[in-house]
């Protein structure tokens, strides 16, 4: 690759048009609830089925992060764009609505850092001018399709996540604004051998800690080049052991380093273990880093989606869940 | 984009290293079994389930494809892979092996092109040198997963198609051979309003004819520039559908169409429709087509998979079934 083994370089400095956040009640009651930009009252959002209403979520990142640009559909060249849902049918019915060329992607919730860096290197290269880049998940859809149907009031073990509702939607364009794209680390699938699909942070980690160590490598930077390293969704435990895992390398990330699942519920909300899903770091990323990012608070960020590679017929089928992480460096211009 | 509305062009003309394709027992009795670079005699492939078995290959065809490049994995940049198994399973399992970066792509039988699309552009843009782009499918995971148990003997509906069992490679890079992709567009999810799972080709056909139609309109060229316009999986019924939708728009393709789920079954061989699957373009494209290119029978070709948008949910939910077309070209350099 133009920027060593498994990173490319952004020479154009794609820019961050936009970014926008919408959520559900229970996200609305974290933390993070004043950056988020729209909330649900209630999770179904008017719809028949929590899976349209994913959709209309999906959707509503999309229209709203256009608005945010001040543009419009037209506007747009390309939506890229995934989710957790079997055949990304979020993603793509909601392209059906938007008249706009659809790329579907799925690394699982990896997905929103391939579709940044698809989109920066389409727009770095010439090719499109504007891209919408697009992810999403919803607990009840989540929990119904891997696990079991939420009539059921299955508990949570102690090292489950909370699948994230929201949806996120960053604009990416050729020129407009001071945050740019300025290089990205495409990932390995990596497998530790963890098989138990209650503790994705452990299957995550690895390749987390893998793409930011291959990352500072192919860069010749140190950790602390970055004012904050931003996982996807490790969680709590997975957060700590991404932090050894690197440690193990010699690299030093604690200090600035910040997990979207970690941060997006209050330790009160009894999912001590955090957030998770396509929905998590897209949320947090177009809602408070990008805020952190426009104020002035952080000048370089490196966002790390992070990932875990299973179906419910590969678990039953007793495979181990790789995991996979995406890298993406953004920079405010001075 | 840079090239029209929904197309965009490649200015360093990324090249067509090498293709490989693997196939079934039923593909090995087909038309096309001669351009096959290997055949299965039995569809589990010596694994313990079918799932397993797709994963075996596709790993085999991204193997296949890189000997035949005369390369090894580690001259490989990326992997942009995708399949039909929820989470993509096959695609992220099969790079758990390969130590290569891994893009997850998803739009259905259209993946291919996707795929494609996104390595030539990666390629041209300067970002990598070489990209593997596969996909996949395998009969007996479809229809498990999409419709009924293999045991329950379903009968196929006259429109039904059936699921291609193989997978296909290709291998692009900066420099080398004398194919290489020129421009491709972008498809958008259109929907036709078919809620039949069983005729995928009527879903598909006018998001085929609109991407075709798209194409001409953006690089200024008649249907008869190209030696061929190559679909994915219309089948019989499909393709005469996107036939008649494009003769209404005023242009006409019939001369210089193929299909390649219509060309992979013998009429005797029990699927009047023919194949589909994201491994269909793949192989057909992998074999047939690139050894017409090499072989100068076919200077110009236009590549089309087309994918229908649907998980077993959406169909039980009621929704309708949106498709997707992708096109890419190639050239031979004279």
């Amino acid at each position: 690759m133009n920027g060593g083994e498994q990173t490319i370089l952004f020479n154009n400095k794609p820019r961050v048009l936009a970014g926008y956040s919408i959520v559900g009640p229970k996200e609305a009651m974290g933390p993070l609830d004043p950056y988020f930009h729209k909330r649900l009252r209630k999770d179904d959002f008017g719809q028949k089925s929590y899976e349209k209403a994913e959709c209309k979520l999906h959707m509503s990142a999309i229209s709203g992060a256009i608005i945010a640009a001040g543009l419009t559909p037209k506007d747009i060249d390309v939506n890229i764009g995934g989710d957790l849902l079997n055949q990304i049918i979020t993603s793509s019915f909601s392209a059906r609505e938007l008249d706009i060329p659809f790329v579907g992607m799925y690394t699982a919730c990896s997905t929103f850092g391939q579709a940044l860096i698809a989109g920066a290197a389409l727009i770095d290269g010439g090719y499109v001018y504007r891209a919408a880049c697009s992810t999403s998940s919803h607990f009840s859809t989540a929990e119904r399709q891997y696990r079991y149907p939420l009539e059921l009031g299955t508990q949570m073990t102690p090292t489950s996540q909370w699948t994230v509702t929201g949806a996120g939607c960053t604009i990416l364009g050729k020129e407009g604004g001071k945050i740019y794209a300025e290089s990205a680390t495409i990932g390995k699938v990596v497998d530790f051998g963890i098989a138990d699909a209650n503790n994705m942070g452990a299957a995550m980690a690895p390749a987390a800690a893998k793409t930011v160590a291959q990352h500072l490598k192919d860069t010749g930077r140190s950790a602390d080049h970055y004012d904050c390293i931003v996982t996807g969704d490790l969680g709590v435990y997975g957060s700590r052991l991404f932090l050894e895992l690197l440690e193990s390398e010699g690299i030093k990330v604690a200090g600035n380093h910040k997990d979207c699942g970690e941060m997006i519920f209050d330790k009160k909300q009894r999912c001590p273990q955090g957030g998770s899903g396509a929905g998590a770091s897209s949320v947090v990323f177009n809602s408070y880093f990008l805020h952190q990012m426009r104020s002035g608070s952080i000048k370089r960020l490196l966002l790390v989606p992070t990932g875990a590679l299973l179906s419910k017929l590969s678990s039953l089928q007793g495979e181990t869940i790789p995991g996979i992480a995406n890298a993406i460096s953004f920079a405010v211009e001075e």
